[in-house]
């Protein structure tokens, strides 16, 4: 049942955007967590993009400075969804008006820009998140589920990839709106931080620190043109990303992610290799989770494929019947459901900022080991 | 963007009717079709009940009587998600207020009660549909463009299946609220009316008028218990039908559905097989088409697994990016999308009332020859 | 290690020449069945065929005519590997003469052929065997073994499918030696002799014996010319067969053959659905066996893909290490292997003749319901 | 047709030799190379082990020394089977005395070692092979022919793992006949020179030379018995080994191999990425391959599994028809088959000892670099 209202202020409008208010709109239809989110404000420069977004979900009103946003009193919670480089100024800021704060991933470009944000919010003593939502595909929960219950035994290997190909072709512009993720200045990294941020962030979640790393990586197409000025420029993102690590638990880690694996649109994959059994996902199929369990009699011993749709299954108890799949986009609702049933408990799982921070560490080794070519510890 | 409004008045609260909230909720973040759903109204003769569902979803207000709905003047369409042996009466009392009607599936229990309903929405002339929502996913949606467009040549083959394992436990009562499928009176009959009437319904749209045909149908528990009384009765309906079938076109069908085929919840496959190329889909993997193209390179030919979530694809580019997938609620928004756009556009693509009588006539034929074992032909 | 010699006189010399003579060169090579294996003869009217036959697989001498082989003292097991329409005179001869005989499949074109054969091997006491290889596919072994431990509980389902492509182009001929499968004078009938009865086969074995049914067939392509005379004739064989059954055990039944579904090769799939488990198998990846256990735990539940290599497997002990396959041969070598154990033991696992002749019989009832349209009785 | 005498030596018994020997036998049913190769002898130190293995396999004559069997005059070729400590003195005297030789993979334990092997072979200018059998998989036969037409474009990655589980039981001994690949001293490495060795031969085939790496080694189980003494000792060997690579032509690898890896078996799977499209294949399915094509149409673009059965495919028209598939053990046959049509034609592709030497360099800097913790560069 609907509870107290939550007042969201939304700061930017693009494809995060609508991946949140989407959320916000339907955790109450199918989550009781004692809130009831209200679309409040949307934030961002041109008004008329902004105004048409609120019309599009609902938002009760705009305004075209963030800073606007922060400052009112009829806002409680800021959803940060604009490019990497702004999220420290707008989420220090947020912090010291007292408001909870969900930001997009990657934290901020860097370690350097988040370490205050962190220090802000935890000053602050503001509930915060950031948008690792993969953590909450049904799927991947249940992985962390039974890892954490010990039953796969000691852990020997923990592999993922984050392959995509859509920037293969060298007239994809850099920069601007659309692109912005291939402008090093506002993404601050590639696929580093777009996509193995991701698997990192699930990584450290499922099995633990990573204490040292070697990285290779790559810039395929070395020259683009600015999307807004036509201007051929350098590129200095990383195109591809493939990274050797040990585990603090003693096993051994395997990432790679590219945006030229032709044929693979998001195609996150993960796998966790333990004594006693193992566990393989993938993003493409993500209501799908294939399990090995060596403890089953041997000559019906396999990979067994988990339709993760049954009422028992982490949130499927909410949607619909055993069978029927849910989507991407349901991973921002859970993340949302439990953002707000930790609010009322007390007890929210994270991922915090201070879990973010530690997942742009391991991403700023990748790139200084990729520029060095040497092994990088990480410091706790 | 939101246009005019559209009041919906919602008649019950199942399963059902938490799909269409859903899509009524949701298709105008996604869809721009000219109206705005207005969640008016929902009855249902539980005032708590219904109160309960009216301030999950939103709904305006609260009846508790379904003619009170049909009555007012406030509801543009009436959405009926009642058990099948209402429909009848409560579609065409809604017709005969001029209201728009949008009724679940299958229609009704037979030909007999679903005529009526038919002459009904035709005489009041009002916009119907009934919710074969399995045309709407995009995968679905696109097997039908390309069958259409020719390409398959001559169509040799149709089979569909639905497998569910759900009924097995003799323990499942039937009758009640929750299992009223199981009841013969309130369903009209078993896995006949309840899945094989989806394959159905996208057989006939995608390959035509089904001219004859011959079924087995069997109910393997023979006794339940009444949900409610607790009384143990004989079982009504067909637990399992196989159907053999001749379409108007030459080509042969093959149908079956059970409750009993153990490990599989919500299995419908189809699959259809042409002189220049097939198509293979399930219901497990909604957003995967399987295609294979006769005229592709030898060497280099075989089945194409398409990853339906690219903007290209049916509906798709409404919802994230390539890769990302959706889920079973969608193929409900879709059917909304349509529909309103029909309405705005005056070209409603169906499954109308007219549509779903001719699924409901060859269900007949099904429990028909389950009884004779002699083949029966469908009359148009 | 290599036993007793078993002198193999072979007749014919086509594809399951070839796919036989494999098996009795390789079987001591892996098999210990106190049998060595020595390809004696082959007999074929086309005498440089013949010998080229032999000495590309090492036969020692060449006949002219079968009845000259079955005749020869030097020769204990005749191989029948000639068209449908040859197997019941040469069979009989060589019943009558003392040899073992291995049949291919379908024992002959219909039962009142068959039965001569069964009554002549019986009153000759002379082993025998018809080549349904796929029983000892191991996937498929492994299943009969569960299923007879009881493990599945009640059956509620058996349906299997053989599905090809290679018939749809009109211009491929009837008759001859390539293509005496189209050609109903030779093969008795189409798709329902070639493949359905491998299906009807395995299902008798697993699944125990059929009740009734009801078929429908359809030849598509209407004439074909014949490969030698060039002539335009009608074609007299069921391109396509789909039959309902009702097993003796109160199971449902689904058969579906084709020679009409683009795409697919030599698609034999089946599955069997009980009470407390399921299996499902295709020849395309033979080596795989998926499996459903309704015991596992809830939600680590799902559909287990055994990948059947182990050495705990059926035959696999014989063959490689873990993860490495065998291919469809290997299955005619496990009949050769358990034929010549059976020898030495005395108790030879089938099928024998009798049991092909029920086979048959199914196969006889899906044409004579084909023409009828009725539900046809098969008479044990 | 069966053409010219070809002797073989084979020197060892174990898992090899009876895949070499089985290629050996079948090899002339099946190609017609312009020659027959006769199981002239084996040598093995045991000459009763040595004795069942030449009655199992039909050799005609048994040896005690290998060295006594290179001095035959009646043989033609060596087939070295032995564990990799002992390639080296074989080969390089098989090479003195003129013979031909094919030596299993690895070539030897390290460069050092082979290079003199190399040396001698092409100094005595005797036709030699190494038995990395994975090349003649139709699959990825296929593979290399459609990379070679230049089809994919500009290639970015190439990634390949081989994934075992069968070593985490750290009760399984080192050492011995049967667990000698787990003994350093006679195995040379790990999983770099068993498994990697086989992903290295293939990559350098397919796509070019790898320019420099930079590894990850790990030894899980520190310690294991003897198998023949009973002693406990140090394990030498890398359980597992991860690899980032820069090939020459600029695109990068990753591989990965471990003996630790839960579940999988035999789990060799390799992925290439172009331009223009991308292949992947694993062992597991050896007769499938994966293949997108970008320039597909684009709604119906997908991965397109095929089925490598037909004819057209390489080596596949000698076997059966399409759809059945063939196994692990004709990867060996398909190396005869090309080893003696090379012979006939003066043109044998390779891999020759000079190709393995450039594979072992590579595992060698493999291990150095797990050591190092450094970028290692390969020299040509």
């Amino acid at each position: 049942m609907p509870g107290k209202n939550l007042n969201i202020g939304m700061v930017g409008y693009g494809f995060m955007g609508r991946a949140h208010s989407n959320a916000w709109r339907k955790v109450s239809n199918f989550f009781d967590t004692g809130y009831q989110p209200v679309l409040k404000a949307v934030a961002a420069r041109n008004r008329d993009k902004a105004q048409a977004f609120a019309d599009q979900w609902g938002y009760e009103s705009v305004e075209t400075d963030w800073r606007r946003l922060v400052e009112r009193d009829d806002i409680d919670a800021i959803d940060i969804c604009t490019p990497n480089d702004t999220h420290a100024e707008i989420a220090i800021a947020a912090a010291e008006a007292g408001k909870m704060i969900l930001c997009e991933k990657p934290i901020a470009r860097n370690p350097a820009e988040a370490q205050p944000m962190v220090d802000a919010v935890e000053k602050a003593g503001v509930p915060n998140t950031v948008w690792y939502n993969y953590r909450r595909i049904p799927a991947v929960t249940l992985i962390k589920q039974v890892v954490d219950e010990g039953r796969l035994g000691r852990i020997f290997h923990y592999r993922a990839n984050f392959l995509q190909d859509w920037t293969i072709n060298p007239d994809v512009p850099q920069g601007g709106a659309g692109t912005w993720r291939l402008d090093v200045d506002a993404a601050g990294s590639g696929v580093t931080g777009d996509l193995l941020a991701h698997c990192i962030d699930t990584a450290l979640w499922i099995n633990g620190p990573i204490a040292s790393l070697s990285a290779m990586t790559e810039t395929f197409v070395k020259e683009r043109k600015h999307a807004e000025t036509g201007q051929v420029q350098a590129v200095g993102i990383d195109d591809a990303a493939a990274v050797l690590a040990r585990y603090a638990n003693g096993s051994l880690g395997t990432f790679e992610s590219t945006r030229y694996a032709r044929g693979h649109k998001a195609l996150y994959t993960l796998e966790i290799n333990g004594e006693h059994g193992s566990f393989m996902w993938d993003l493409h199929d993500l209501n799908r989770l294939d399990w090995f369990d060596h403890g089953a009699e041997g000559r019906l011993r396999g990979w067994t494929t988990i339709h993760v749709t049954d009422g028992e299954h982490p949130y499927l108890g909410k949607w619909w019947v055993p069978g029927l799949i849910i989507g991407y986009e349901h991973s921002f609702v859970h993340q949302v459901a439990d953002f707000l049933t930790g609010l009322r408990d007390g007890n929210f799982a994270g991922p915090t900022f201070r879990d973010a921070l530690e997942t742009t560490k391991v991403c700023d080794a990748i790139l200084e080991s990729g520029r060095s070519g040497r092994w990088v510890d990480i410091r706790q």
